[in-house]
């Protein structure tokens, strides 16, 4: 596809925020990978986010970050859009992502402003503006705050997509005030996507026009998390709050087993581990729950499936 | 009304957190009160609070706020059901609030967490239920981290609303995928209300299943945040989706001239005596807008009263 | 004495930050208020502050904080210059704390921001501009950071003391670099005195300048406190060092055997409790500890004890 | 050097954290960085440290980061220790970092938690564990909470420490009170380094035991920040005050003339630049200083001249 091409056909759905499989050694668990990337096919998702927050971008040394885009390519043949996550503090290595991922026939890249430095709105727009002119690919920005510390005012964000290799946005604030603000101030250009990371409020957000979600749990249940979307996109509200009760289940049973603010990801990644479908290491500094919590996740998966009325995961 | 009646009638739509009209010498501005509140009324609000955020409580002396409980009662009437908040650092002084809410026939009582000392969770727990045994009327937790610095988890509210005075939750966090956990954690209790601070989300809230909006803006428009609780209530989505850039428009016009966090409540202020309701006095730390903002504020309300369609307020 | 006598005798030296004994039902100690100031008198102490953080006087209603201030004026009987602390959200609260600290013969009163809206320099400005001039008596400024959310820049400070009621500073942000601009921006206000909070940091801080130390651990251990201000002041730098690694003793023991942030207060009152001086109850939302966590400071109190070299406390 | 040999010889005095010259293209600025060394080898201060927050690390591609480290060596000659900062948030990247140290020859390397996911006490502990075990070269844990987010307990500190390839700490935490409780943690283990980070803080954690300070103004006025070294080693405390009155006038003068947090790093690259040492250029995403802000660098730069009564540093 060519950068035209890519931008006629928008986006819309659920975009997984893939994991990274990871192996003992670090390197990237190939099986687990294509194990995975074939479950959320058959889930139906709309679209691949590798390298994102839930895939230990950060985690990964520049090395492991190609292999994870190369791997995924060759996995996905191309079957669903591919975004890359091209974050990072150093502007040159960011674009240096960005043309393994050209390379590798993604969709788009997402960046999140640097995350060492905190940044002004007036920074960010100079960075963005910068950065955007060393791409290859379409950009989504990717508003992250609690790890980068800066959030993405809603007047920079329409500055910064002025340019029309800007194509959307990708909100894991969590606030809902503000991400009304976002899509107000881009009222006036339709074809701008908006996207929304915590899965616990992606449902209401597309009933008020978003594009759709880029669901941690799509990993996992990638159906439950279809079938959310396209009862929203329907505006089905009494479907909506049904599947959102089974949402919910899956956010408070497997992402708040640890005591820390990791364990959503480690929870995910244990859960991953107990249906089958990948290994349960997490990147550095995060390690792997121990016999307790894994048997925690266990019994929560076990009555996550019966509540989901059928065996999506486990022997699958 | 007694305890049960109150319990009975379930609460929902908007709830107005009624600004505090002052003179210039720190008193209740009585005639500017009586038309806000008549104002309000008018435009169908389902209910009115008092002396919470929007109403500069912590702002106001101890008898600055037993006035304004006295003189709101007075005027209202028991026209609407009269919530009251009692916020403050010294249970014996919220207490002592709540027999004067009491008094004057409020239907229940609201209450943030104690915001000098930052809390914990067990605090919390400990807290609210001595404040609640000493309290003659039901409670409504009230969530504002931004000013309380700590906000009740999903399961403290759970813990508190064991005790059936605890009647209801008032979240102005803005934070979308929390609101849903907490409403997920009272799942097993229908009766327990859940209301957004917000007005940029209060619409997607309510076709989520939450029971209204505590929202500023209707201090001023009342009639439009009437219509956009309704339309989401129906589950209209087109129609919620037309009156929330109304929504929009008022917010991004009114509450954001100044260049401080403040500028909400004093922007509020301003856009009410620029549509002749009441003095744009804030109290300390405070000071109203001068003569430039003011014509910003002027500016904003003849656009929106414009988009409004009719002449809500200005020389109603 | 009048304002002009107060501001002729500077002060210099460890003020205690009083911390406020308190009863089983709410009301003041008197017994344990009196023993802890002649407590506190025997142990050399240069001062008295009331109705600070450490005396939770937010946690006070306002009758206890006026008995408070009351009792303490009759039980000192101007042995010891008193300093009272009026902050409060409302400023009118504040300013009838003042009259009350005017009646009751305070050398001064001290007041942090208001603490529910941050506020951003100009408005503490204005602010305090407006308090100064409700005073019946000179004013420091209180900067505690962790709990108002804002501090003050160090040009507001300069600002502020261009009245010459504004006569000193107490910094507890426990940031060194910061109260070194502080100290820098006032080197031409030689009078204007400046206090430090936390014990840990004062003795450098006197070496630096500083005119003393506002340490909660005075309370307890009052001579230990001025004897090592008296060596910071005499440029002992070999004892300053000696003393040093007692009060550390004292803070890792005493303040931080609870699991929060409440731990410093708790702890403290718990060891004057052990100590026989006063009550352990802290006022809401504080609870005691329980029967575990006093073993573990009467421990750590023997063990200081012995550090210190003399019953300093207990069965005195 | 070999690991012992290094050990044996502790560091102590002034530390330059050195600012890293860029050519307008990205490059190292090769002739600025020969000649900042030689400034500050002639300044005599007692060691240098490249790729810290000063040097901009995060913001520079692993390329750029080897590259600096291998300009520096030629450049240094083992005139000086040299300390490497290998901070990253892969574990990976910043063992290959260390490696290019070993072979540049340098004495230690430092490195902060990881950046972007935040970390609890004992995730730091394992991801210390393991960095440490992957090391060629002793190591310097780095404080610095405002950009990590997170701050090493004392405790955390003192359990890491327990391998002796562990051997200091540089705290630019800002915060007097924790660095005394990590003093005093680190206690038993003299040879263990304390090094303070801000300029304004550093004579008098010198006076309380710390070894000496990793001051960024030193890359500007290298004699200044050794005499006040020497004055705080050598207990004179008239010095003392005497020479930080001049460090308040750099850190008031030089690094506050932007609007935001990076007006440190841009304020002290463009007096470099004045002083015709080096480039002004920063790395994205921050931005040079425009004609009026230099403007205003150049009157403070002549200012401060004048102040340390001698030409320090233009046209020499």
């Amino acid at each position: 596809m060519n950068m035209k091409d890519r931008q006629s056909k928008l986006l819309e759905g659920i975009i997984v925020p893939l994991v990274t499989p990871l192996s003992g050694n670090g390197g990237v668990d190939i099986e687990g990978l294509n194990n995975l990337i074939e479950h959320v096919i058959r889930g139906g998702v709309h679209g691949i986010f590798i390298l994102g927050t839930t895939g230990e971008a950060q985690s990964l040394s520049m090395k492991q970050r190609e292999e994870m885009i190369k791997e995924t390519s060759l996995i996905l043949r191309d079957r669903l859009p591919l975004l890359v996550g091209i974050s990072d503090t150093s502007i040159s290595d960011s674009a240096a992502l960005s043309q393994k991922a050209h390379e590798a026939g993604a969709y788009a890249v997402v960046a999140t402003p640097p995350y060492y430095f905190a940044t002004e709105q007036s920074e960010l727009i100079e960075y963005f503006e910068n950065l955007v002119s060393l791409l290859p690919l379409p950009l989504f920005l990717y508003n992250m705050p609690v790890h980068t510390k800066v959030a993405f005012d809603p007047k920079t964000i329409k500055r910064i997509a002025q340019n029309d290799k800007v194509i959307g946005f990708k909100d894991s604030s969590s606030n809902g005030a503000y991400l009304q603000a976002v899509m107000y101030a881009m009222r006036d250009n339709p074809e701008f996507m908006i996207f929304v990371g915590p899965e616990e409020m992606t449902a209401e957000m597309v009933l008020m026009g978003a594009n759709g979600g880029v669901n941690g749990g799509a990993n996992l249940f990638p159906e439950l998390y279809v079938q959310l979307y396209n009862a929203a996109k329907s505006h089905d509200i009494e479907k909506v709050r049904h599947l959102q009760q089974k949402v919910m289940r899956v956010s408070t049973g497997i992402y708040s087993k640890g005591k820390y603010g990791s364990s959503y990801l480690i929870g995910l990644k244990c859960a991953l581990s107990v249906a089958g479908i990948c290994s349960d290491f997490p990147a550095m500094p995060f390690v792997h729950f121990d016999k307790e919590r894994r048997n925690e996740i266990e019994k929560a998966m076990k009555e996550i499936e019966n509540v989901l009325g059928n065996k999506h995961v486990i022997n699958s």
